[in-house]
């Protein structure tokens, strides 16, 4: 049977989820050769304060493109980390921003709670890169995806000048997790 | 029952495909009130030239986000058009770059072959907005979304400093249609 691995990036609007996203499913489609499916979900709740971004990762058919037993979910935000992390199954892994999210939840989870948007604002300069740290941070977690690939997608997809900051972004929030 | 519209991007990677289902969803969700979900699929496909990126509009609950009868085809290369017609329901919308796209596929289609590249290359002098004149026609075509919500949407996406060169491309598309 396929395995099936399921990403949810949350946060709020601005902090570049979608496009982490994105880069998070090319990495893996073109750099890995992995089926890949990435969506955005926009209904009411959109309208509000949360947005998430969501990548299912397959080495087989991606039928259902919908996250349902989540294993890695990312919280930017408090709010976002109260509203999403219901879905999160028992074992996976809760990678939270340290200053953000200060409420953890209880429950069965593997928790990384790393300072993501302060190292994007104070080691890199940039707060806007957060999402970049975040990915980093996901490359040294999720066995499907190396570092190298996520770095090739990063690249391809910001915009030029910016590729050094990015690189630097990335490397360090795969340090974060150590 | 609820009201559902599928629209599928596809062209080649690198002209903004993505990018332009993303600003359709959110011009639909966040400015029209309406739901969208908005996908990528990269398969082993994708790992070929064709590239696509699709959205899904409905006032109802999206429970499946794969376009499955796609109402509005937009192909920007003639081979992401041989790819993908077959998915394009009966009565429904190809709209076809018409200098990429030389050979139309057969069928019941209302058919809307228009200079988009050309448009973005020798009338707004910038190839890379191909992807934004499309969605001006798109605008046109789909009721479900004013050329306002749309311009919104492109505003809040594209780099500072190409707002003017935005609009521009958006209102040459919606004026491609007639």
């Amino acid at each position: 049977m396929a395995q099936r691995y399921e990403v949810r990036l949350s946060g709020a609007g601005g902090q570049g989820l979608v496009l982490g996203g994105v880069i998070l499913a090319e990495a893996v489609a073109l750099f890995e050769g992995i089926n890949a499916v990435q969506t955005q979900s926009y209904g009411p709740e959109a309208r509000g304060g949360a947005s998430k971004s969501e990548v299912i990762i397959s080495d087989g058919d991606i039928d259902y493109p919908k996250a349902t037993e989540i294993d890695l979910l990312l919280c930017l935000t408090q709010e976002a980390c109260d509203k999403y992390y219901h879905d999160l199954k028992q074992g996976g892994i809760l990678l939270a921003d340290s200053r953000m999210v200060t409420k953890l939840p209880e429950g069965d989870y593997k928790v990384y709670h790393l300072p993501i948007i302060d190292t994007a604002k104070e080691r890199v300069g940039k707060v806007f890169v957060a999402n970049i740290v975040a990915l980093g941070a996901i490359a040294a977690l999720v066995d499907a995806v190396s570092l190298e690939s996520v770095e090739k997608a990063v690249l391809s997809r910001v915009p030029k000048g910016t590729e050094d900051l990015n690189k630097r972004a990335l490397k360090l929030g795969y340090e974060l997790v150590g």
